[in-house]
């Protein structure tokens, strides 16, 4: 089995939903184990996170950034990090936020800067923009972006959303099978 | 008069739509005159750059980032850089693509290094977007981003596009006036 | 008098000599008066910063973004940016790391897309390297970087770091007279 | 066999030995083939990127950002971008400038994007700095940095530096080999 870890951080409910998804896809591929974290549960799970093959990373968009909660998981993470206990692990991200583009940019790529003190391997959202489907409808790249109003989660992030975060969940699983066959 | 410049690479047209709607925009402020530059034309027009009070740089995003054309005048400012003859000139900078988010926050944020490098100051897109008329509807605030397809540009960039991008044209002329009167 | 505010955190004390050093500059410039917000003490200030000019962010670069706390504070911000309270106010940042570059440029974007979103205008370091006086030694222009390894903040960051902030003060102070008067 | 294709400007030949040094580093790995592409020949070497197993993409920091010569290639692979036909393949980067941080963490982010629409997996700089032996001495994880004033290339960038892109070289082409046995 590989074994996948989501840490993420949801204020309202909306990034959770998003979570879920990334874990759907990810368990559709067989022999993957995925385990939802949220951030305010973490520290019963710095060992799940070091045990496992892949680790990604989820926040709202916050003014232009990573919310304050997920922040403050990643100045944790330097514990593990002093010590390299995540080097060569995979990861990949995800973000949301009320507007199409909203500055999701910025957090994504620093959830990439993130994973890479930390010496991980980056996967990215490798979906070509897809109008009919809504797959990776607002064009995002470096991780999966969502969008959500202020409205409850059920609503928005819609079906579109969801699927491309399945999708996100189906890459990463995959790329985690590819990459522990080899080690 | 205050003097702005908008220097813009447009490779198929929507590009120079949004100068056009910037430029409009800024001469709806009374007491300012601006001049379009497209980047192909620059060297005849690097003196009217340095008499300049603002200067609004514009680029399509391709590959995530200004095109090559773009980059390649903003390598050729390296003459008036090195003497900084743009210093505490405003800045302000837009860009377009086909998706919502495209990595478009890629290019301003370039465009923004690029103007901090001259010693220019930054006049972001402070406005709130507003999904019933669609100014700023994709959600940016570091510069404008507009969106257009494969289609004609009279087609997209779309009418709330056009608006939003005469908006940055008001706020640019407008912080021109007061920052040069200052002087 | 003009009204410069400093909100900034500092885990160790190396920000906070960083902070102190720009304030020393700003106030070298007549009609500043400069206040020193720690962001531990914000909710006190908030009516502060609201009657500032400017602010100026600074913050440690930890994980390759600002730091825990003042993320926090960025996110508590949403109720002055709800209703746009420091639009048009100038905004300029610094941070500080054990590495020369360290990814210090995230923090200062993420400082300055913050200060778009709040409708600010940012004032950069427009200062170009001086290797034989230390000024801006390593090389940064959307703000300043300081540098600071695990050694008492007496020692660290340097002299040169400390009169590059000095200029960053001065900077900003001078721009803030300018943008003020014309108001 | 694995394949590792790097395809790099050099302006004035900086950014040629930083090439050369990742290429010497990657060919100590047994197993692993590697060809130096310069941007002015890729018009001969398409072929040979959709033949390698992973590009490694290197650009001196001009003005904040990848030179345009290197744009411009970037614009250029736009072909194999819309079939996807680098899809899957390891990417990694590197850039120089003058100063220690000079803004060459947006070259290297925007190297990062421009591989995430390509559909590739990044892999970082995974050294932590050491400042004894000078690897990663500037403290850059998504990509290499390396540094040169203007002083002849066999000057600057140092052996600190040239070591450092050989540590890049070598991890590029181990985690090749260890992503192609898997599929």
């Amino acid at each position: 089995m590989s074994k996948i870890a989501i840490v993420y951080h949801s204020g309202f409910g909306h990034t959770k939903v998003v979570a879920e998804a990334v874990k759907t896809g990810a368990e559709s591929i067989p022999g993957t184990q995925v385990r939802l974290v949220p951030v305010e549960d973490v520290d019963a799970h710095w060992a799940d996170l070091e045990g496992s093959d892949a680790i990604v990373f989820g926040s709202p968009t916050y003014m232009g950034n990573v919310s304050g909660p997920f922040k403050t998981f990643m100045d944790a993470s330097s514990k593990p990090w002093f010590e390299q206990k995540w080097k060569d692990k995979l990861a990949a991200g995800f973000t949301i936020s009320g507007s199409p583009s909203g500055d999701k940019l910025n957090t994504l790529q620093s959830l990439m800067i993130f994973a890479m003190q930390h010496g991980m391997v980056w996967v990215g959202n490798a979906e070509m923009p897809n109008q009919e489907e809504g797959i990776n409808r607002l064009g995002s790249f470096t991780g999966l972006m969502a969008q959500a109003g202020q409205v409850a989660p059920e609503v928005e992030p819609n079906a579109a959303d969801r699927r491309s975060a399945e999708r996100l969940g189906q890459r990463i699983a995959t790329a985690t099978i590819r990459w522990t066959k080899a080690s």
